[in-house]
């Protein structure tokens, strides 16, 4: 008899971890959701076994329910199911990027009930949305983190893992409040500051217009994800409210550490201020992205030519060798071409190449 | 006669504007400084066409100086200046990152001199440092502020701009403490809070360690500016220390009202706050380094093989098509690629060769 999974809101997220549960042949698994076009689509490209609108009759027949929707609606959801008749042993988990509000809900709704509960929060994203979009490597080398309630026996989550072991995630148990407490500091704060930058120039651009122009690639890095989906960032601020006020109380006690240095003219202790900071940031696994291994680049001075980066790259392919990433450092004009490598022997190998191929120069870094 | 320049620090900024000096013949470019061996190498790759560690018998007979120092250092550099006899007319200029403290000792120093201070600021710069990195393109397209004191002539600062014409930089021309009142907004405060940032999550590590690991590509675009030279950074802070401290106000201003907003849960508030951020960014300038007009980008679903941006780039050869830059997209194994043209038509020549050409999906942005 097939495990049938019940996939609600078959979105970028949901389709994927649909495709992750179907690696394995003994599943079935149904879509819920609202748009019945969405749902064919993903039928279609078999993402999807099967869909419905009706959730409560899928849900009574469920062994795994995972709810790729919003915080909000998970819950909504999570209350409808508590009233319903399921499975023995019912596996319930979710995707959103908040997990204390609903563990927490997790854990009265289904008190006494034969329902497992693991929230989940897959920390890989895209700039695309829509089952279409969905890949079966889309969490790969990601950040998988699971949140059981504490009734989850631990073979429990281990096979929720095994079952979606497919989407070479990184599982991380974690404690649900934990959870909150880390994506507040190094994901909700840095939003909420990208997005005030830009309020704040926004005021001052009215006095000086030049503002808008100037702005150049320090400010673009640093406000990238003022560009987010307000409505998703506007949920997780709700749904983490007294974690991240607790970050923003922190974050006015260091800006007022800083302006009184500024003020005080403290030279020593602001030095110390940016080279902490430069010092911390090297030692963190920041190159990654998801959690593949911190990466190893190459700066090569190329001229402002057409194909010359086809030309570097083609150096590469008779040898079968693959760059993580590629940038174009500053202007278009003074191109350093910077290549991102698995490790350092790829690293070298490349450096060897362009050294007896090319007069160009380059930089490790 | 030859025109005699004076660059006092011949390093990356410094010998691109020798560079820019030396496109016109009728110039003899003297460089200066304290470290011989540069000052050879800069010789040798004849950035410049002479040197000297003497700066004030090379003042007195120069037609321009050019302090590419720090602050501080060009302000101690320009006090000696002052108690020097120097040439009728002599063009003074500098190239640091804040503008209305060296205006205004030039106006003190200067004052009933026969010397002409132009304040500079190119707004351009490199991961890479020395006289060795220098290259007249660098800061091509980029902006280069010019602050000149009120009795600087405009034809002065015409023959000035002419001079430096090879550069091809966009040269705007601002009041000094305009200036300063743009960059603390756009480059200064965007730096305190990067550094900041990094600061508390390292604070915040001690008790959270995963923090460390879970920061992923939103943290490292937020804060890759706190990684920058501790120095220069504390120099800029303590030379614009009270528009700095002004924006630091601002900020505190707007950073509790989001938080009021966060406290008193106003979803609607929330929601306008980021939706607004993401509209002004939008109308920023900000897809650009320095002046270029903003980008035009295609992304490419590709797979994730050895060679397949090569092969991309490949298709754009034969029609000499030219990328302004790459990027990939997300983890290792979902790439997106990210192609950034000059304007519409390269890109929309790039969406037929690759609709053409391959099976690929892409999308427009």
């Amino acid at each position: 008899m097939k495990k049938r999974i019940v996939i609600v809101g078959v979105g970028l997220i949901g389709g994927t971890i649909a495709r992750g549960f179907k690696q394995n042949n003994d599943v079935l698994v149904i879509g819920i959701g609202r748009r019945i076009e969405n749902l064919q689509i993903a039928k279609s490209l078999n993402i999807i076994d099967a869909f419905s609108t009706d959730f409560s009759s899928e849900a009574t027949k469920a062994d795994y329910i995972i709810f790729a929707t919003p915080v909000k609606q998970s819950l909504k959801y999570m209350a409808e199911l508590a009233t319903l008749p399921t499975k023995a042993g019912l596996v319930v988990s979710d995707a959103g990027s908040t997990k204390q509000e609903i563990v927490m809900a997790a854990n009265q709704l289904f008190a006494n009930r034969d329902i497992y509960f693991i929230g989940g929060h897959p920390m890989a994203g895209s700039h695309k949305t829509g089952a279409i979009a969905s890949r079966i490597d889309l969490f790969e080398n990601a950040f998988y983190i699971l949140t059981p309630t504490e009734n989850v026996p631990d073979e429990v989550v281990e096979t929720f893992k095994e079952r979606l072991s497919g989407l070479k995630a990184r599982f991380i148990q974690l404690d649900a409040k934990q959870h909150d407490e880390i994506t507040a500091m190094v994901s909700h704060l840095p939003h909420i500051l990208a997005a005030s930058l830009v309020l704040q120039t926004k005021d001052f651009s009215e006095a000086f217009p030049l503002a808008k122009s100037m702005a150049a690639g320090g400010f673009r890095d640093m406000t990238r994800i003022a560009s987010s989906d307000a409505r998703m960032w506007t949920d997780i601020l709700m749904s983490n409210q007294s974690i991240i006020l607790s970050r923003l109380d922190e974050w006015q006690v260091e800006m007022t550490k800083v302006k009184q240095m500024i003020q005080r003219s403290e030279f020593d202790e602001l030095m110390a201020f940016f080279n902490e900071a430069k010092a911390f940031r090297k030692t963190m696994d920041i190159h990654q992205t998801g959690a593949i291994p911190a990466f190893y680049d190459l700066f090569v001075d190329v001229p402002d030519e057409p194909g010359v980066i086809h030309n570097v790259l083609g150096l590469f392919v008779p040898d079968d060798l693959s760059i993580i990433n590629i940038k174009i450092i500053e202007t278009e004009a003074t191109g350093a071409l910077q290549l991102s490598f698995k490790n350092y022997e790829d690293l070298s190998r490349a450096k060897a190449l362009i050294e007896a191929q090319t007069d160009y120069d380059y930089y490790e870094m």
